[in-house]
């Protein structure tokens, strides 16, 4: 299983590494989870450079494509060089964005008529695509899913693995990450987010 | 106010991650986090290479001491080399540790006769330097923190912000990267968690 994490410059730190920390549980399995970027290195929001471990390209035929957030998404999402290098298949990926990352989806046309999740400052614009935003951390439907809040990383990554690899995967992997003493507490209000879409 | 995140081959990404993720909510207010590293990059327990921000001395006179924790750490308790580049002091600075970066802490003689959380893998190791482990989340005193569960590192940051700039800048680091329509909820659990120790 190829997993795609998008992560462009400026990006946000929780975002990709918390699903990226999340769907490696599954290393195990076999599932091979990929820091994504559209050049050889890029510096987080927060001055962190990492090095690229796929080109973009590499989305294209990746089983699963999550695109992350950070502070250029605007920048993205009018920058053609960059999206014209994407072209996926929600018929045969699975696709999810967190927070500024929806953006990217409504600007790639991948939500249709769909309503989504982002995080409060990205939603104006999220609006202005032409979404309707919700209220809420996390929602999905047949392959695309969108989370809002930088915390909600960790439903996508579950959202992914429970539709890959069943209901009781993504327990597993929601409880290894929770914190002590809160790991049943946590993997039951997770799956009672993620219930309605699996 | 500065502030090393000490991050080591073979490091978690969560545990770094979210802890610097929440703690740059408050670089507007001049606080400086940087991911702190023996060498000039490091490459984590899944493959993502990161350059180093400062190198590991900056972390001697840094305001906050963070050790992140990581699938070499046990390694890393032995190594002279590295351990020695470190001379901390909890009369002056703040220092924490999550998950296996407990281990450090015990080792480096900065839990005295404090109990510790860790994760559950490292638990034995950390019992087998002489410390009693909690099945709890998080535990402080005084000027030594320790979080257990890469989740946890959310708590381990927001002591951090409380200890330094007070609970409701603690409150509004965590209210930001919460999930949306759990922002209120979120907070309330987390300070919770914390407020025996703030």
């Amino acid at each position: 299983m190829n997993i795609a994490i998008l992560t462009f410059e400026g990006f946000n730190e929780l975002d990709s590494f918390i699903a990226l920390g999340i769907l490696n549980r599954m290393k195990s399995e076999g599932w091979n989870i990929q820091i994504t970027c559209p050049s050889e290195s890029v510096t987080s929001m927060n001055g962190v450079t990492v090095q690229a471990q796929q080109p973009l390209e590499f989305a294209n035929s990746a089983d699963v494509v999550l695109f992350g957030s950070g502070i250029y998404t605007r920048d993205i999402a009018k920058n053609k060089m960059i999206l014209d290098r994407l072209t996926l298949d929600p018929s045969k990926q699975l696709i999810g964005a967190q927070c500024s990352g929806t953006l990217l989806l409504a600007v790639l046309g991948l939500l249709k008529e769909l309503p989504a999740c982002t995080d409060l400052t990205t939603k104006p614009w999220v609006i202005d695509a032409g979404v309707d935003v919700l209220n809420q951390p996390f929602i999905a439907k047949e392959s695309i899913a969108t989370a809002g809040g930088c915390m909600s990383s960790q439903y996508l990554a579950a959202w992914v693995i429970a539709k890959l690899a069943g209901r009781s995967a993504a327990e597993s992997a929601i409880y290894y990450v929770a914190p002590v003493g809160e790991k049943e507490a946590t993997v039951s209000h997770s799956m009672s987010i993620l219930s309605p879409y699996i």
